[in-house]
């Protein structure tokens, strides 16, 4: 054991890289304990509540909504300090993190929980043209993504183009491209039914597509089957089994079965794969730790860098371990747990009292589909855990407002949301950033 | 009389330019007559409540909460379009409206409600180090420069450098200016107070300079003396007879009264001056009206540009004839009410009807300054209307929520505020765009 005996002169010091989850309940738990001098560190300054991000995304809700700044949220806590900034570069011996503006952190136990991005499988270049959804910057471009389509296309007077304009392809069948062509097929039949003068916006082609052979596959099949009903009742197309091999600016390539097909579309929303972030990568590096093919580092039982008791990695950075075959999955709960954990841990070994293996508790998944409608597979439930359509969305709003942090933004959400179940209004929906639709094109002139 | 008799089949075409408070209220009367065939064009997809963008910008409320999509207000009324668009161009003769798109837009009458940014005074080299409060994305610019002003501090260690970010200058003491003033002297004395570890918040030096010898000059002398009352309460240093004379990256440069003062500052907030729309100026170049040194167009008694009865110009973008000495002020009411009353004069001649020339009814003005206080000049009130402190806060309140647009976000507008009124917080204060701090310099070497 690498970690110092506590005297009751020099606090622990304890550093987090990372403000989301697994970062947020750890320093929560942390801020808490005497003896311990806790710095937070992240490069943005707010908590961001991901499962909801796609309903920014799509004009639900305000980024304010789901967002709380963290020196808000520990700022009663003496022990902790919070640091915008952003960690580059980690020395394990002198226990140091290297800030990208040059400034040592000295630990004694650190806490990686820097999360992940989306992973375009080493076609970096598609990127531009199929953002993914982690940031709250990400969900407003996608909105204006989303709200220009639509704009263009009532200004387009070319049917092809129109319907170019008019189709959304939202690559990667689990919860996140799932809610995101949900919450699509929504805005197209309800939101927008009756906004403009020239386009039908339920005509629009809302096309799912997955290179497994079926959505949500953490669920089990009659969940995902279920789920792709309710898909089907928005009117989305659900394409399973489809490889994308090529996205610009004007289409999508999928290859299906070694056929290839080409689906002209003007948005791409992406939602597959997923990266460990550059931290975690250069966590691996420093420490000779052994990486995932995601970059992910692979931790042991009680979650700490082998041979490296002072360093913990936690949530999508992290390879947890679980099942034999599986390890923890990448939900709220796969980092809110190894938060708490981690925390708990930390605080055992300053007592030296015994540390017991990391235990993840599977509280179940919920996704929602659009409006009222969505899939669950919550094991500990028996039959009642697998549920469909309304008893699911139920279910998820609950869920997600008890783990909503800040008071206001519960009262808030719980509002809009109301709102919108009675009007089936998105009132955020706004442009914001580059305003402007493109330049409508002259049709070609015929060969 | 160039507008023409209207038969039952050829609707009259108004064209609307500008989806402020001008132009929707006008686009909001016109959409209930049948008879019209009404477009609304506007480079946003939103109406934006501007009087509350002061609170984006300070992280009291977030972005959704203040606007609303043009679309979702007008969407009842068949005989409406909505355009997003930016109008570019005026053919008079003709009557039509040329589009940044090339695409012409003909009308039988004209309504431009295209408003006004703030003037530099011929320094538009200044915009980029002070930055005005127009338009959505400057309040989430600003709010990212205020609350990275206090991060920087936090982690600057010479002590001239912090000085530096914990100065905010404010240019303009018109109500923009007043408010901003009082919201950064909250943010500053209670919002931020205990969050921060290095630095103490309250002691930030906000100054608001204004050119002329007093601040709000359109409220009478003893209101503007209670303004600066409760703002140097708030501890902003209230300076006036101020000129500003030069703005870099790291200072503002002010003259009073024949003598330069150098203030070292990393953040300047611009809300002085008035400089008409591009779009107001180029109606007025293609009619040959007349404008003000600020580029507004002179209209007449009607509000239509002399010589084009089809061609109406109001709002922020014309001056509106009012008292022999004063036009109509650049206050929401100056814009709502001329945007009813073109609709309702357009009716009239429709039906044949007499037009009366436009009165403008002075109902008050009410700034808020900081958190439950504020100033009024309500004239109808008698001396009821002279309120300042609390009575003015909630006079503010009250009018405010009566005009936003949308259900729901009153109802979330009021939440944050009981939320903030009782916990002193400001839960929106998120950082986007550019995430991170300008890198720590390191401290000159000794000459």
């Amino acid at each position: 054991m690498s970690t110092d005996a506590v005297s009751e002169r020099e606090p622990h010091r304890v550093v987090v890289v990372g403000g989301g989850f697994g970062g947020l309940y750890a320093a929560k738990t942390l801020a808490r304990e005497r003896g311990i001098d806790l710095t937070l560190v992240d490069r943005r300054n707010h908590h961001l509540f991901q499962p909801l991000l796609y309903q920014v995304a799509t004009g639900a809700l305000s980024p304010g909504e789901i967002a709380q700044p963290l020196r808000a949220i520990l700022r009663k806590h003496e022990n902790t300090t919070v640091l915008l900034g952003e960690a580059v570069g980690l020395d394990p011996d002198r226990r140091e993190v290297v800030l990208s503006d040059g400034g040592p952190l000295p630990y004694d136990t650190l806490v990686v929980a820097t999360g992940a991005r989306f992973n375009y499988f080493g076609h970096d270049e598609w990127a531009p043209f199929a953002p993914g959804l982690k940031s709250i910057d990400d969900a407003t471009d996608i909105r204006r993504r989303i709200l220009i389509a639509f704009e263009a296309a009532e200004r387009e007077h070319v049917p092809e183009r129109r319907r170019e304009w008019m189709t959304f392809v939202v690559v990667g069948g689990g919860p996140t491209g799932v809610e995101l062509a949900g919450a699509l097929g929504e805005i197209a039949n309800d939101t927008l039914e009756r906004d403009f003068r020239s386009i039908h916006p339920p005509d629009s082609r809302i096309i799912l597509v997955e290179a497994l052979d079926r959505i949500l596959p953490p669920y089990p099949p009659d969940r995902s089957a279920s789920a792709t009903r309710q898909l089907e009742r928005l009117g989305v197309d659900v394409r399973t089994g489809a490889r994308v091999v090529g996205i610009d600016e004007r289409s999508v390539r999928v290859d299906v079965g070694g056929h290839e097909e080409t689906i002209p579309t003007r948005t791409v929303l992406w939602g597959a794969g997923i990266l460990a972030s550059t931290f975690a990568r250069t966590v691996a590096a420093a420490t000779g730790a052994e990486t995932d093919r995601s970059g992910r580092v692979v931790v042991g039982p009680d979650l700490t860098v082998p041979g490296h008791p002072e360093i913990f990695v936690i949530g999508d950075a992290a390879v947890q371990p679980w099942k034999r075959d599986r390890p923890v999955p990448g939900v709220a709960q796969g980092a809110i747990q190894p938060g708490r954990y981690v925390a708990a841990t930390i605080v055992r070994r300053m007592r030296g009292e015994p540390i017991r293996p990391f235990r993840y508790r599977d509280l179940g998944d919920v996704a929602v589909i659009g409006r009222l409608s969505g899939v669950t597979n919550i094991g500990w439930l028996g039959p009642f855990g697998r549920q469909g359509g309304f008893p699911a969305w139920f279910l998820w709003l609950g869920i997600h407002i008890l783990y909503l942090i800040g008071f206001a933004n519960r009262i808030v959400v719980v509002t809009r949301w109301l709102w919108s179940f009675l009007t089936r209004g998105r009132s955020t929906r706004l442009i914001t950033g580059r305003p402007l639709l493109p330049p409508i094109e002259e049709p070609e002139p015929p060969a």
